[in-house]
């Protein structure tokens, strides 16, 4: 019994040193960050200075070559680039768009979704029919819908409190519209922009085809735009829609992921990856999407050699090509991780915004997860509460069939979709602080994960 | 045995059945908030149509006339103004400054503090003690400041999470440095701005002259203007520094707190105040300080209204007058509150910005703060994660001396002190949806309250 009692007294002091020891390491990486950050630079560059990145663009070969060689000043222990063929399509001329009122004409702000098909070289023209879902479009008769466009206008749903779920429930439109209207004759498809705020931004984004339905233009309106387009075919029916898109699709293009890595003292062979994704809509100088996440990533490993913490396993920022419209890279990523049979025990991706922390989505086992509970008060000092099961990221999600435990860094979401795929969303909209403690909060993750394993 | 395991059955399912009632209403809150909310549109016809409302000036008279009008508008059950006297310090004509190295004249952008006495009107020049404590002023010799204008430069610790501490730690320098300096023979103190950005806006606020020490001019600079300065002083001590302020305070004028409220069904002598102060600094339109906690404030007695949900206990909206520079309608409201013996049992501010709510902080008793908690898994599933001990808010302070318990609405504080004090704190850099998810915060607080009382 006694025995016991001291092993029980040993096990409670070991753990409670080691939770201090862990205290004052975060403590660490949060005064770094708060006071030597050099992310917010960085994001300036990328987002000033490169700018637009889509994939197989000039921007995103710029944005290539730049992060190799910043994560090489920073003296990590390898940087490689890693081929990757993605996806090639390009927007051509602005779009041109307007409501047809019996004689009034007004001009709309829309933009093509990534992968569309332009419209005929003197665009579209045609009467409107407008859903708010996919169900009440399926009820339509063919004869309806048959020459029209579809106007596919269903809101954001304001009072999900977590802006990512009201997306989650409206981006289908984006996503399948097209396909849901050519089934049924359409000519073209208007898509209400996803954003729960009023602007005269169309929010693109990615759209796919089924395979076996016609291939119709369709392009984002801004939510002003919208809502002017659903008044006035409330008052009248017969107004019509126009618009002109001169999009096309090349060939694919190669292009890279981006790694920097920290090579473990103790088990070099255990990968835990911090990234984001490198591309960004052609429209956006792709500040908080995801540029942050970019520079966050490289800044957790830069802070921890700044602070000398030697990782016991190998630590790699990833930035990953082409979420925006294939995943191409989060997949060749994944892939070539199987082929080499690497173990990644960890993957952490913040691809929600540069804003102020809330937590971590954790995409594992329950065994998993639990042992990520004792961290919580490690954590909770810093705003981070959100700890449990959530998403992951995009790019990493492949990596969760080789056994990977995810974790999706959650920062605060009212913000996100005010500036999400538009030309506003730009490094002035980036708090340096929100960034610094984002990056700070990956870094604390990071060792944690390192230091116990998983 | 038996009786005993029964009764506490039923005790147990009446607590589940309640706080399932209190979840269903709390979201209904949250619902009401961000479908219907009017809160931002209030904020912007305060903010734009009327605009700085410094104690004492006509934009105050005019929020005075608008608030009481809108609340009446509203139907609450009265609608009243409470008399109180405010200082009435004014800027006068636009500041100048200048640093003057060796020929080299740069001007930078001062700002003088509230309640400062003017320049001589042909300014003042002087040389330069760059300072960076109060103890390490104390420490130098009079003759060394004597005729000298004192620098205070000690910048927020940017190391602090929470924003508030790194303003606590460093905003003695704005309130008392011109004493300190003045009890030295200074003739002047210029204090670097109370944020953490490199920005190019003077960052105002209130200061104090200690009776008995020569009232000596003070006026706030700019973070980069302060950087210059510091640089220039550290190339050439000689360096001196030019200002001229025009700003007097004129005799106490008649002012209001403008009180709206509901009356309780069953209790209608104990009180629940929620309240922002209406005063803005005069080159601010005083969007996150405080207009957003005015139009959140009236917010929760309209959303309670628009539920149909009748308070037991008298709910009342305070808009109170003068926080900035005199606190005078704090102060005053508590008189009155004391001398008619009203019964105020809890009091909710928000003046802590119309940022993303993180939580409240409460001012009570440690058995008040234990009623509160059973309250947090009901709050949470909002971000409302940072419950417990804090501050109230400066206007309910005056409150505590009757036994009422304070709450602080707690938004996260990573952006205030960007905008704080200046010309840049205007309704662009609130979001609609942040301001609208803390007034129903404040509203779900405020129902906790009335329904189980404290």
């Amino acid at each position: 019994m006694k025995k016991t009692i001291t092993l029980l007294l040993i096990l409670v002091v070991h753990y409670v040193q080691a939770q201090y020891t862990d205290s004052v390491t975060i403590r660490k990486i949060y005064d770094e960050a708060l006071s030597n950050g050099k992310s917010y630079e960085w994001l300036r560059h990328l987002t000033k200075k490169i700018g637009p990145r889509l994939s197989g663009s000039a921007g995103a070969q710029k944005a290539v070559d730049w992060t190799k060689q910043l994560m090489e000043q920073q003296g990590f222990d390898r940087v490689y680039l890693q081929d990757v063929m993605v996806p090639h399509w390009v927007r051509g001329a602005k779009e041109e768009a307007y409501i047809l009122n019996g004689k009034k004409k007004t001009v709309v702000p829309i933009a093509a979704l990534g992968g569309s098909v332009a419209t005929p070289p003197k665009g579209i023209g045609a009467g409107v029919i407008e859903v708010k879902s996919f169900a009440e479009l399926r009820a339509m008769s063919p004869d309806k819908v048959k020459g029209k466009i579809v106007f596919f206008n269903r809101p954001m749903d304001p009072t999900k409190i977590n802006t990512f779920e009201a997306y989650a429930g409206a981006v289908e439109q984006r996503a399948n519209g097209a396909t849901e209207a050519a089934r049924l004759g359409a000519v073209g498809a208007i898509i209400r922009s996803m954003t729960n705020v009023h602007d005269d931004y169309p929010h693109v984004g990615g759209m796919r085809y089924a395979t076996g339905v016609p291939l119709i233009p369709t392009a984002a309106i801004s939510t002003n735009g919208a809502d002017l387009l659903s008044k006035t075919l409330a008052e009248n029916p017969n107004a019509t829609f126009f618009f002109k898109q001169n999009c096309e699709t090349l060939p694919d293009a190669k292009s890279y992921n981006v790694v920097g890595e920290i090579r473990g003292s103790e088990k070099p062979d255990e990968i835990i990856v911090v990234g984001g994704h490198l591309d960004s809509w052609d429209l956006a100088e792709g500040a908080h999407d995801d540029g942050a996440g970019c520079v966050q990533s490289i800044e957790v490993l830069r802070i921890l050699k700044a602070l000398g913490i030697k990782p016991k396993r190998t630590i790699r920022a990833v930035m990953f090509m082409n979420e925006e419209n294939g995943l191409k890279g989060g997949i060749q990523y994944a892939d070539v991780a199987k082929k080499n049979n690497e173990k990644h025990i960890a993957a952490v991706e913040s691809d929600n915004g540069g804003f102020t922390p809330r937590g971590f989505g954790i995409v594992g086992t329950p065994e998993q997860r639990a042992k990520v509970i004792p961290w919580k008060p490690l954590l909770a000092p810093y705003g981070l509460h959100e700890i449990g099961p959530g998403s992951g990221g995009a790019d990493i999600g492949p990596l969760a069939q080789l056994g990977t435990v995810l974790f999706g860094f959650k920062p605060d979401s009212q913000r996100y979709f005010d500036y999400h795929h538009t030309m506003v969303d730009t490094f002035e909209t980036v708090s340096q602080r929100e960034l610094e403690l984002g990056g700070a909060s990956m870094a604390a993750l990071v060792y944690l994960l390192d230091k116990n394993g998983l």
